[in-house]
Formats: C-alpha cells, sequence, structure tokens
C-alpha cells in the first residue's frame, strides 16, 4: 500500500505555515514508509473536488524556499465541513477521494475551527471504518490555540509587531516636541490580544512606547482611554498607541463598528485606528498619525522569528513522523521545557482538545489598569520572537517558493461544489 | 578659530536620516580642521532656542548605531524661518547663537521646504556678513526633491513596500479563490507618487500584482478604476491595488481629506484605503482588506535598502568635506553615473535648486492607462533597493542608538519660542 499523505492549509496564512508544508515535504521524501505528499488546492475545498496537488513533481530547491514564502502556498480556505451526523455523504466523498489516490494520512493545518474540522473526519473515518491517521498541526497569528504553549505564527507576527512599533515610536519620538503627538496602530486580534500584547516586548521602562495597549480581554471606555492618552502626552510629550481590532465597549459591541463621523460630516469607514484617531482629535485635539497592518502582519517572512519557523517546520516533520507510525486523532502542539534558557519540545494531544476553544490572555497577565502586559506575560512571550530568519533576496526582493502546482489526474467524478 | 559644525534634521523622519548624521559625525571626528558636531534638538526650533547637542561626548558606537537608528535621532521639526526681508532678526538670533558656540558651517537634513529655510539663512548671512559654510543635505522618503537623481531615505521605503507588496499579495492569492478577492494598500505621497510608484518592482508579468497603481500625478476616476478592478477580478481572480493618499479626483480635490493641517499648511491625509474599499464594497461587492502603512513606511530600518545607506551616509561625509573646504549656499545632490552597473557620485547644485520645487512621476514612465507604471521607470527605480542594511538584533529586536543628548550650556538670553 503506497500510504500518501495528504497535507492541506486552512484559514488565514501566517508568516510560517509553509514552514510547516516544508517540514511535511521533507521529511516524508527522506522515509521509505510513506508514499507521496499531496497538498489539497485552497484546502479542504479543493480535497472535495478532488483537485491535489503532487508536491513530489516539484523541485526541492522551490520546496526549501517554503521556509520563507508567504500566504498558503497551496491556497487556503475558510470552509466548513457540515456535521458528520447530519451529511455523512460529505465525508464518503471525502474518503472516495483518499481511497482513490492511496491516502492513508491527512494532515491538516490550521487554526481552531480547523481542529473542529479534523476532529470531524478523524469520527468519520472510525464511523465509515475507513483506516487513516488523522493529525491536527497547529497554525495561527492569534496564539488563541488552547493546550499548546504557542502557536506556530504568532512567534513571527509578534516580532514584526514589536519591531514595526519600536521603529515607529523612534519616528513619533521624534517630531512630538513640535507636530504629531499620538500614534495609533491597529493590529489583529478580534478575540485574543496576544498579538498587541507582543508590542509591549520593545517597551524600555516608564514612559516608553507603547504606552497604551488595547486589548480586547478588557472593555473600552472612551473616557479611561482618553484621560489615560491625556497623561502620556502630557508626561512624555507623546503617546503610541497599540490597538487590536476586536476592543469592545461594555455594551459588547466592537469599537470598530460604531458609527461615528469626521469634522466634515462624512462617515468613518472601517478600522479602530481611525475611529480612535478621531475620539483623540474631537476630545483631545492631538495631532495624530495611524496605521493599519492587516495583511501585512501575517504575511511578513522578511521579519520572521527564526524560533517561530523553527517551531512550525518540526510540527510538519514530526506530523510524518507520527502517521508513519499510524498515530491518529492527536493534534501537534508545543510544550514549554524551560523559559531561560528557552527549551521546547513537541508533543501531543487528541484533536479535540484544541478545536474551537480560543485561548485569551489570562488576567494575570495584564497590567491592573488594562492598558498593557506585565512582566510575568513578557517572560512568557520573549522567547517566541528570538533569532532572525531572513529570506534570500535577489534583486533587491525577497525569494519566494515558485511551484508547479501540478494537480493529480482525476479518478472521480466531479461533483459540484462552489464557496467562491 | 574652532570651525564647529551644526547639523540639523528638518521634516519627517526617513529610514537613513541618521545615517547622513553618522556621515557627518563620524567624517568630522577623523578630521584636523573641523572642530565639534553639534546638533540642533529637534532641528532650526531648537538652534533658536540654543538647545544644541555636542555630538562629541557620545560613545562612537552609539554613533555609529545610527546607521540603523529610525525617527530624527535628534529630532525634527517642521518650522518655517521667516522671509529674511521681514524679520531679519530672527537671522541674528541664530547667528548669534552660532557665534556663541564658533559654529561656522551649518548643515541642514531635509526635503524640499527644508532646502528653501536652508536658502534662505545663506542669503541672510550675506546680508548680515556672517561668515558660514551653508550647505543642503537632501532627504524625503518622496523622492521629490528637484535636480538629485533620487533622495536619500527613498529607496529604503521602496524596498519596504515593494517587498510587502509582495508578501502581502502572496495572502491575497492563497485566500481569493473562495474568500477576499481586493487588497488595498494605502502608501505615503501627497503629489509625487514615487513610493506608489515603487510596488511595481516586484511585479512577475501581466496580472501579477501589484494589478493596480493609483498615482497623484493621474486623476483619479472612480468609474474607471471600478472598471479596472472588476477586469482584475474576473481575470486573474483577485485585485490588489496600491493607492497614493494623495490621489485626487477631477475635481481636484483628495479624495480623502482630513480636517487637520501640518505647519506648512499642506493639509493632513489618509484614509484613502478605507474609502476606496467602501466604493469597492458598494459598487461591486467584492470581500476586501486593506492597510495603511503611515509611519511604518519610513521607519522600517529593518528592511533599509543598502544602497540608500551608502547614499545617505556619503551625503553626510561628503557635506563635512565641502564645508571644511569653505563650499557654501549649495546642496549635496546624487548623480546616477551609469545604470547597468549602477554607480553613482555626490555632486552639488545651488541650495535654491532644490528648494520648494516637487519632482513628480514625469509621464513617459507612466503606463497608457494610468493605473501604473513602466519598464523605463522600473530600470530608473531598480538600482535604488539594491543590498539588505540589516540592524543588529539582541532579544529579538533591532538595536537602535542610545544617545545621551547631551545639552551644550546656553551663553545667550533665553528667547521666547514655542510652536508646539
Amino acid at each position: 500500500m503506497a500510504n500518501n499523505i495528504l497535507y492541506a492549509q486552512s484559514g488565514g496564512p501566517t508568516p510560517v505555515i509553509n514552514a510547516t508544508a516544508c517540514g511535511v515535504i521533507e521529511t516524508a521524501a527522506k522515509r521509505d514508509d510513506v508514499g507521496h505528499v499531496y497538498a489539497g488546492l485552497n484546502g479542504i475545498f479543493g480535497v472535495l473536488n478532488e483537485e491535489i496537488i503532487d508536491t513530489s513533481l516539484e523541485n526541492p530547491e522551490e520546496i526549501a524556499a517554503l521556509k520563507h514564502t508567504p500566504g498558503a502556498a497551496f491556497g487556503s480556505c475558510r470552509f466548513k465541513l457540515d456535521d458528520p451526523e447530519k451529511n455523512i455523504a460529505q465525508y464518503k466523498r471525502l474518503f472516495d477521494v483518499f481511497e482513490a489516490h492511496d491516502i492513508r494520512s491527512f494532515l491538516y493545518n490550521g487554526g481552531g475551527d480547523s481542529h473542529d474540522t479534523a476532529n470531524k473526519i478523524s469520527i468519520a473515518s472510525q464511523k465509515l471504518n475507513f483506516p487513516l491517521n488523522c493529525l491536527g498541526l497547529p497554525k495561527t497569528i492569534d496564539n488563541d490555540l488552547a493546550v499548546t504553549d504557542n502557536s506556530p505564527g504568532f512567534g513571527s507576527v509578534a516580532k514584526y509587531i514589536a519591531t514595526s512599533v519600536q521603529e515607529t515610536a523612534r519616528d513619533l519620538l521624534s517630531m512630538c516636541a513640535t507636530s504629531t503627538k499620538v500614534f495609533i496602530l491597529e493590529v489583529m486580534g478580534r478575540h485574543a490580544g496576544w498579538i498587541a500584547a507582543a508590542a509591549a516586548l520593545g517597551q524600555k521602562g516608564p514612559g516608553t512606547a507603547p504606552h497604551l495597549i488595547l486589548l480586547p480581554e478588557v472593555s473600552f471606555s472612551p473616557d479611561q482611554f482618553l484621560a489615560q492618552v491625556s497623561h502620556s502626552v502630557r508626561e512624555y510629550g507623546n503617546c503610541f498607541i497599540v490597538a487590536s481590532e476586536g476592543i469592545r465597549t461594555e455594551n459588547g459591541k466592537y469599537f470598530s463598528e460604531q458609527s461615528t463621523h469626521d469634522a466634515f460630516g462624512h462617515e468613518q469607514l472601517g478600522g479602530v485606528a481611525p475611529k480612535l484617531a478621531q475620539l483623540i482629535k474631537s476630545k483631545l485635539g492631538y495631532k495624530y498619525h495611524w496605521g493599519v497592518c492587516d495583511y501585512l502582519q501575517r504575511a511578513a517572512c522578511h521579519l520572521a522569528s527564526a524560533t517561530d519557523a523553527k517551531q512550525a517546520y518540526e510540527i510538519g516533520a514530526k506530523a510524518v513522523e507520527l502517521a508513519a507510525k499510524g498515530i491518529s486523532n492527536q493534534a501537534l502542539i508545543i510544550k514549554r521545557v524551560s523559559n531561560d534558557p528557552y527549551r521546547f519540545e513537541i508533543a501531543t494531544t487528541p484533536i479535540m482538545n484544541l478545536a474551537n476553544v480560543e485561548q485569551k490572555i489570562p488576567a494575570q497577565y495584564i497590567t491592573e489598569n488594562g492598558f498593557g502586559v506585565n512582566e510575568a506575560c513578557l517572560q512568557y512571550l520573549r522567547p517566541l520572537i528570538q533569532g532572525e530568519h531572513y529570506p534570500t533576496y535577489r534583486d533587491g526582493l525577497p525569494v519566494f517558493a515558485n511551484l508547479k502546482a501540478h494537480l493529480v489526474q482525476k479518478k472521480l467524478i466531479p461533483i459540484s461544489l462552489s464557496i467562491a
């Protein structure tokens, strides 16, 4: 039996999700007990359509370049499988595809929702007696996965944000005596504020940037916020604010969804940062600038954390080993063995433990006034941004993997499936 | 006579303005014919207040670290001197400060407005018979200075934007089959679109990102824009848009306006990306994401261009040589000697040639449909982003110069001056 592996990427990319793919493909290529590594085109969505890429046809140099390639190299999706109790046919289709291509291991690389999907596939495989090694490979920039000490992808975003904050803070500092006094940087994080928290990694002491961090874990009070901004500008000459996109006011509504208007009566569109800027302008009158990182933060391979890239690769490598051993229904996780020096190991936990659980910042990591994180949080975060994982540059720009992405010849009758 | 040098930074920082400062200070330290290098605290504003930093008291290692330090290390300002015809007293004050500290050379590091200021100081020094070597040292991220082939600071921003666009485009590409179809990145550029143009440096051919570049040189037509976006999504599955903050509609109004103005009366812009996103959403219905780089782009020392950093340093070094020779009333410029291989030299031109002139993208560099730049433009741009100028990292974050910034003892009666 061929014992081929199917690897699929799911949800939003991270700077190192392709390092995990690389770990899978390179490790499988070295082993005799596993066959081809196939990759789903656009994740599970493509698998259902029998759109499967044969990674063994790629040049090994391009596979190696995956370690420095942003995006999800094989395409991703946000597609939720139905409940196996209600639509077992969907799972039968999936296993028909697996059977047609001798796939006996399914490695699903995603976040909390994706582990829910992987868990359903694992359950369905038992129910339908389909022999499958089903493993969950964690990734998410939000660092909100349960059980694992940290999520691959987060460390690189943390490094990018902490660096960008320190750089931008120097810019603000150099002009604040005579010009702009407030800078607001909006970062990702709907429910968990780990990315915003990471901005604190460059703080040098009281009064240094970032002066305020707005976490989704803390209810946003405009009055308290304005008091803090005003204090910071008066005491330190400027105020650097890092805001999670997901902050909510006391009524539980997202601050970004609240309707505000600028001085001309134009509605302010989307974005926490411009809304905070408008609030500061109207109530305190300070000159401001703001930035929104959005996709830039989760694609910034040029500033990936070496620790993060290493963990992401090892998750992929270890998954192949486990699949070869016939291990199933497990998610790979990172265990912190020691903090100083930092050491970790890859362990496992049942997939369902990672499904649909959001790991927010615990209260004991948040400062008393709610506008920052404490030293205990920084001690947790610091190891994750260590080391620079630089790409190769050609003609001034980073080189990414250039994949052929050959689709395997289809063997089944096509089904009709569309969500675009 | 001591022949001290006064160096001052003006206007918005660039990723390499401190490399120029480093070039000035390190070069002066090696010469017997110049004295101390003093730096104005917050530019010319601090000089008028006799707030002057003695750079000779800094640790040479910290001075060397300026090559990788964002912001304006000695503080900057957007302060416009009065017309010498109307307020010669302001210039007398300036020269009193120079006289009190044996300053005979004034090196002013700034953009078009700052060269206007330097020109006024040069004229006033002749009028008042104050012996002064007055030199203009160019810097601006916008690349809009006249005469010089390019402006120090621009190459690094160009590299950052071109890299970020390629990274983010991979992210967009990996999700577009099932999710977000449009990404809009807003970059700086009020009147000149060089930064947006640089985004094209990573284009790999037709249909690759960035699909559309919105330049302030081209009148913005919402209808033509929407037709292009729709075409791109239909043909290529997604549309990556890079938008200059300064785009204007046919009536000449900024597409995005804010109510504030800076000290020069320039309207403070920001928010083009969310407005474009709203336009696309309402007319075409595509799912979108957007980002705004703002200060991040001009502070991104972690991705500075080695070519840019070298030019910035040499501008500083050459300025000291010229000042020592008694040259005055000149701005330093970069001359392109050859394109392939790229070679440049530092030359000079009368300061007034750089004052208040904006060098926009010439029409022959812009594609016929107005939504991009052509190969001739890329050939001009490409040499400027070559080479990686990495900072040292400590504990996962870049190390910046940590200056003592000792102020020289004041010798004059204080004046009252405030613009904060």
